[in-house]
């Protein structure tokens, strides 16, 4: 029994694009508003001042300085219901992959009922989002292709995973990438190297997920190893990330996103960040790529946190491992169905301890 | 203006994943027939009698030995509206790639009024289609995930180009290409090796298609170049045929398939076959991938006919070359704006006359 994959359906790439998002809504313009979530960090830049509001358009700027919780969600899905009492036409979300993931959560609360956190799981969405439109503003997490909207719980660090969570539609604009700086820039662009190296790596992987994983990865050491033009960087970096997305797709990410998972559940480190503090320390998983890593992140000055678990009492390191090791499919995937006789509680909080 | 592509948007990939066929078209089943349009090559094979035929299945083998045309996909729309006075609940197209065409067309026409003659060109398509899925038995044409169905009509070869055209869903299972003769197996792949070619030799490539492009070539490459076992090989062909299909989504075919468009007009030479005779004239144009065609064919002794057009009559010769230089697009994309100065109808000619 294979996964029947849910592709987003329509994409428009190029530099520039952005200026087309009017066109992509209009049809679906009926007199409801057209509600707009982007980053808070990009307030007061030029592309804010051309977004197509015509009509009823809401603006909400998120802030994803800490990583998107089922609350915020539940608090922005409350936000957009009071400020309309019809359902919106779309929702467009403008940002990293926090933000996509907020917009499609939304999304898809805005037609179901109770709080995201009763979703958090496979498959438990039962009625179609509405409408969304995902433009990122970071390339890396795949966030605009995946069929999950990542947030974290009361209990737990867990997708909303369903097939009406994806985008209906992505708008890939490199120039929306400028800016960024250069360390979160590279940092989230790992993820989509990290989504490759634990696609491949993995028991999952079938040649659908071999041939995304490794042009992602061939991507990232173009834009990370050699010397390319900036612009040319950032137009691959947007394909990297979208390929690495569909890499994971059909198969699962593996020992560092579980790893990730339990990290930032518990110290609220960052995805991209944490993914890169914790591929660090992997070698004995994804040897060749961890080097690799290093090279890239070696060639660019970019800093790679260390200690961050030095001091961590034991209720929150017992924490950090009971999520990570609750991601029983990443497991499978990384090490095989038997992976709890490797991967130990013991095992888990050695590596945990070497960061 | 970029292109808004529209993308299959469900796909299962594996072997054996026809047999969830019957799980794809249970929610679509309302009470009306659904119709499996299989090319007649594969009567009598075991995987015909395990069509999930239950309630009112419709059965047409379908004859491609010859193109299709309009006139065909015209006959076969008015038989399925004659065996069901209801819409049919889906439409199921099983073979290669002029299966997977004629499917497609069909699934159009049911919908909407006329012949399939009128929808020749870009976005002429008014209503949606039929809901379709498509199963190929043949990898490299990238119809399985194509904006067109090919058709062979009163005044040109020309696909109908739309939204409406492609799949809603796609079920790539290498299990269906065993049993292909060798040399056809061959012809088909070099579609995608082709489409890869072409895209990343024309001026309309970006990184989207470049992406692509690149990894369904390596990966036709590993197959006609490397000794890999025939079931990993026919895996890596299935995706091939994918990525080469999105490769020129966002580009475009070049030399070769116009050039083909006009053999086939007027000889009535299969695609694949057809772009094999010529891409191996093609030297000044593809000099590095046309000496790889010829290392990937003697390497599996595959024949490429040659003296295809000799003795052709004036009126012939003036039709093909009246073909193959009305497609604009592709001369832009293959040889930029001024593509007429470029590839006159003498150049045309001295083409086809080697061939």
């Amino acid at each position: 029994m294979y996964r029947n994959l849910r592709i987003v359906p329509y994409l428009i790439f190029g530099r520039g694009s952005y200026a087309q998002l009017g066109d992509v809504l209009k049809p679906r313009r009926t007199g409801s508003p057209v509600v707009f979530m982007v980053d808070d960090v990009h307030k007061g830049k030029p592309f804010i001042s051309r977004l197509p509001m015509e009509g009823k358009g809401l603006l909400l700027f998120v802030n994803v300085d800490v990583e998107p919780k089922t609350k915020y969600v539940d608090e922005l899905t409350a936000q957009v219901r009071t400020l309309s009492s019809r359902q919106p036409d779309a929702l467009v979300g403008i940002g990293g992959g926090s933000t996509m993931d907020i917009a499609k959560a939304v999304s898809v609360m805005l037609t179901n009922p109770g709080s995201s956190a009763d979703y958090q799981g496979w498959d438990l969405v039962k009625h179609a989002a509405v409408y969304h439109v995902g433009l990122p503003t970071l390339a890396g997490t795949g966030a605009e292709v995946s069929r999950t909207a990542v947030l974290t719980g009361p209990v737990r660090k867990l997708g909303i995973n369903s097939d009406y969570t994806p985008f209906d539609q992505i708008i890939l604009d490199p120039d929306l990438l400028e800016g960024a700086p250069a360390d979160q820039r590279f940092y989230t662009a790992m993820d989509s190297y990290i989504h490759g190296a634990e696609a491949l790596r993995g028991t999952f992987i079938n040649e659908y997920s071999r041939a995304y994983a490794e042009t992602s990865m061939d991507l990232c050491r173009e834009v990370f190893l050699e010397d390319l033009d900036v612009a040319v960087a950032d137009e691959k970096l947007m394909i990297a990330s979208y390929f690495g997305g569909l890499s994971i797709a059909y198969s699962q990410v593996g020992v560092c996103h579980a790893l990730g998972y339990g990290l930032s559940y518990v110290l609220g480190v960052r995805h991209g960040i944490g993914n890169c503090i914790i591929f660090n320390h992997l070698e004995g998983y994804y040897p060749v790529e961890v080097r690799e890593f290093r090279d890239m992140a070696a060639k660019h000055n970019i800093p790679l946190p260390r200690e961050m678990t030095r001091g961590l009492g034991e209720h929150q390191m017992s924490e950090m491992i009971r999520v990570a090791l609750s991601l029983d499919l990443l497991w499978q995937n990384a090490l095989g169905p038997d992976w709890k006789k490797i991967m130990t509680p013991e095992k888990a909080r050695d590596l945990y301890l070497r960061m």
